[in-house]
């Protein structure tokens, strides 16, 4: 029996749209089969896309008293929430790839015409809005949101003791510009940074 | 050298509020670690609560349009969340074990007891009030997100072709009943889940 073909028998008694959005659905479980460079704090393995951007979104429900006012949390939440579908098909590219990244706008702009479009009508456009603006970084909802995409990273790099920086011998002072929308964007938790970057750099953790 | 204690001495550096809300962040983690039932579609492993988590807040964000009218959307993608974070502590409970569920919420209620009193002050009480309200199950808010629940994981288990269903020997009728909100709250997509019942029936996946 092929396990597709059961779904999707079943899916023809629905609407078309909905039979996209469940499709749609489906494809989201790829999250959850693409690995990131950031191990688990347990370092039985390294992390999925899903749980990533879980762990996000959970960074802005709990970091809430830091945003600037008047800021609309939800639309953070919901940028954490979709901000890396397009891996996708473009995969993850570790954040001090210097290589990978110089093709990663075309791959993911690719990607976002595939996924986004699997939706109805403007439904997937309104999804993809909330992509675009994380990328942009332009508005307090986009940079807050970058802001959290830093800080999660090295909170786990600085907890499982800078094994992923000692392998890819990232340097000190590319992780401070890394985490530069920090600084700027939840300045309270600035101190934290530069304290774990000067530990990291005593402890031969970072170049 | 201690990994925990590099972290932790960085820490230092910030107000006693910030320290509990990072310390909260890296307790969320073990979300990562919590292995469902539910398998991955792929099947190279079950999924994870964090997976599920942003997997449901996903589906929160794709079915919008089948929602109440006044219900608070934003609301709904904060339970899917924070629903199943008390299982740090209380572990899962596989939807058809009965025997599980008997101990479910007083695990569960000494879990949130915990978890949520590591953030400071009222904040862990707001996050808690959502879980709590989903655990409920009164709000339309509460009924959406227990529905999303419940329909995740059973295109998952349809998808993967019944393994899970035919390993735990669950019966055709628990289904039905299971995914009755569904039926209540998500009325337009009940026709996919009578036939995919319907369907692993006749194919034995199904008791």
């Amino acid at each position: 029996m092929d396990n597709k073909t059961y779904l999707e028998g079943a899916l023809d008694v629905l609407h078309q749209e909905d039979r996209d959005r469940i499709r749609f659905i489906i494809e989201m479980d790829k999250m959850k089969t693409i690995y990131r460079q950031t191990l688990l704090l347990d370092q039985s393995r390294t992390e999925t896309d899903a749980e990533h951007s879980w762990h996000l979104a959970m960074l802005a429900l709990v970091l809430e008293p830091h945003f600037p006012e008047g800021i609309d949390k939800d639309k953070v939440i919901r940028m954490c929430l979709v901000h890396d579908i397009v891996e996708i098909d473009a995969g993850d590219t570790f954040a001090y790839d210097k290589e990978g990244y110089k093709s990663k706008a075309i791959r993911e702009e690719k990607a976002a015409d595939r996924i986004y479009k699997l939706l109805p009508g403007e439904e997937g456009q309104r999804l993809r809005a909330y992509w675009e603006e994380f990328e942009e970084g332009q508005t307090s909802e986009a940079k807050v949101a970058n802001s959290l995409d830093r800080l999660q990273p090295l909170l786990a790099h600085a907890y499982t003791g800078g094994v992923n920086w000692k392998s890819h011998k990232v340097v000190a002072e590319d992780v401070l510009v890394r985490m530069e929308p920090i600084r700027q964007n939840l300045p309270d938790l600035w101190p934290m940074v530069e304290e774990l970057v000067k530990r990291g750099k005593e402890r031969d953790l970072l170049l």
